[in-house]
């Protein structure tokens, strides 16, 4: 059974019975990881044509290829691999229609009794969806966790940096930029854990749906960028943050066909067919529509818009960590990615949620919402407007709304 | 285990092998059931509006709500429901980006030991879903099926109407208008099914993608118009074939609160609120682009626009219904439904595939391919263009290509 509500619903019902009782208060939203600003001018454009596309009986398209069109996923082979140094086949790309559903989805692969490991704070997806299929055991209150999964607590004491699990774990999931700390993974910490999968087996899940907001040159987009990760990492990546899909929704999935797994009757298949096998049966592909807007986003001038709007999400970052820092709060993350991690004084992080929604009327997220080791934390988005950002940080560090 | 690769895999392998072989054949597809004719105008107008709107920040729209847009579930409810004399509630309905992706995941919120029952010949989905999540049992070759699923056999002799089970079935997946067959169920026979989930506890999943085929008034096109069916019915529905969105992707889900269930510990639960919870953790809604163009199919203009075009397909069901009866054939379906089920003179439907494709150059969909009790027919859809479904008549008629 699972516990609780969704986070994300939790907060957005205490926000809105505040907003209810408060209706004057100007709530600004650093809550959910939501992006605020428009499509880029190339992507919208390639919207437009293709909506024409689907208005002509010559230029219609019926349902797609049920992996994604080969114009997207040849952009993407491209631009997030080959420009790299990654060599990935076409075959192993499945285009999608968000990084929370693959993510969600992947788990169904796995036997009941499969172990898994996740990093503490972690993306409530990844523990709820194993929790749902059976695969967890029971919430332990003295644990702060469930019975049957695995957490590598990641904290400003190992510089948010997880060790590799000491018990036996047959899946891990990764996030690096990580959702909610906003930290990064070195080459060399990201390799230990490849070369761990390699000798023990385990399968690596790697979400790096941030991947884009990397501003140090010495970090890993991919985790393909380690040698051997082909034989044991799936990786996730998602338009949402790169390019403002969140509300149109594209997405992939790489399963390198160099994987292999045991199926029922204990025969090696390849984890990249069992995976293709889900995604015909239960799947129908992505919008034609979307997937034209999406290739767009890797065209040379849509890419150096999207990293425009990038760039101006990370100056939202610079002012919120900087704004709390001037305020006296310690603060990681918001360098490498979209989100920055406060330390709460008082250590109570809904308590803090609350604090901040009455007397600043801003709207974070709870670090003990993402796992017992986000206690003492709440996260913060850098995806609001330039001007509520501005108005949150002079808020908070005057000391009143 | 699945057995055997996904039908229209097989197919489309066996077609474009033929194509290789001979580059000079025109075929004519007939097999999959994918439209062809472009998104009417209202359609059209809408997306442009939408993506207009993705354009400037004031009319942006990032994540949308989990379960569909307000303007696209009350558009459904209003249309589609209330104007038949069914009354829902907006929280009971769904949105989401394809009937596929719903009734293969619905069984998700089912027990590892629920029998599950299917109308044979079946749409594949149904039952490879719950294969693939070990609820099937093994292939039985002698049966014809897998060990623990109920089948529920429809051929000519009982008129294509599927009886009740005889064994115990936890789960009924019923499909009208059937897909293969292209025949529809009347209320009486639809309330036998509702009497007999009520009395059992059963739960039905109905599947009427195709409802806006219907052509005889006196037919359902939803199963809550029978009394009692909320208490124990799922409703399925898609745009894909109503609408053309094949390629757009949209569709929703009818869970009425009145369903309720058990969870794992024995609590009785709202089955409403399980697909609710399956939904937020696992899905991130549908774009909101595609639900802009969605909802205008629903307009008033939008509505007229797309009826057209189904009384066109349906006029592509009469020239093959009748094409096939001059030829000699017997054929069911296609009145009230874009099927044709066409009975193979020797008996032998993958026999019959191979000699359409290589004496006439059309693709059909074998009957073997959806199970047992197919054996013996093939399917052809009406999705052609007119001119494609006359010349493959008239090849038909005369006898070769």
């Amino acid at each position: 059974m699972l516990r609780g509500g969704y986070l994300f619903y939790e907060v957005g019902r205490r926000a809105a019975a505040f907003a209810a009782e408060h209706p004057d208060a100007e709530l600004i939203r650093m809550g959910i990881g939501d992006v605020t600003r428009p499509l880029v001018p190339a992507v919208i454009e390639a919207l437009h044509k293709a909506v024409d596309d689907m208005s002509r009986a010559e230029t219609f398209h019926g349902y797609g290829p049920d992996f994604g069109y080969d114009f997207l996923r040849e952009a993407i082979l491209r631009r997030d691999y080959a420009a790299r140094g990654v060599s990935l086949d076409l075959d192993e790309i499945f285009v999608s229609d968000g990084a929370k559903c693959d993510v969600g989805n992947i788990q169904e692969l796995f036997s009941s009794d499969a172990v898994v490991a996740v990093m503490d704070p972690v993306y409530p997806v990844y523990v709820d969806t194993n929790v749902m299929s059976g695969r967890s055991g029971r919430f332990d209150e003295q644990k702060g966790g469930y019975e049957r999964i695995v957490y590598m607590p990641c904290r400003a004491e190992n510089g948010f940096v997880p060790e590799l699990p000491k018990e036996r774990a047959d899946v891990l999931y990764l996030c690096f930029p990580n959702n909610p700390t906003g930290m990064t993974l070195s080459k060399e910490h990201l390799k230990r854990f490849v070369d761990y999968a390699r000798q023990s087996g385990a399968l690596l899940l790697y979400d790096s749906a941030y991947e884009s907001y990397i501003s140090d040159p010495a970090m890993p987009h991919s985790i393909y960028e380690i040698e051997g990760a082909k034989e044991c990492a799936v990786e996730f990546r998602s338009m949402s943050k790169t390019a403002g899909f969140t509300g149109t929704r594209c997405a992939y999935t790489v399963v390198p066909k160099a994987i292999s797994a045991r199926d029922t009757l204990g025969n090696t298949v390849r984890l990249r067919d069992l995976w293709a096998r889900r995604v015909s049966t239960k799947f129908n592909g992505v919008s034609y529509i979307t997937q034209r807007g999406a290739a767009a986003a890797y065209s040379k001038i849509g890419n150096e818009q999207v990293l425009a709007v990038v760039a101006d999400y990370m100056e939202n970052a610079r002012i919120i960590r900087e704004g709390l820092q001037q305020a006296g709060y310690t603060v990681y993350g918001g360098v490498n990615a979209p989100y920055i991690w406060l330390k709460v004084p008082h250590g109570d992080s809904w308590k803090f949620f609350d604090e901040l929604l009455s007397g600043y009327h801003i709207i974070g997220t709870p670090g003990a919402g993402f796992g017992s080791a986000g206690e003492g934390y709440l996260r913060m988005t850098a995806f609001a407007t330039r001007e509520n950002t501005i108005r949150a940080m002079e808020r908070i560090k005057r000391g009143s709304v």
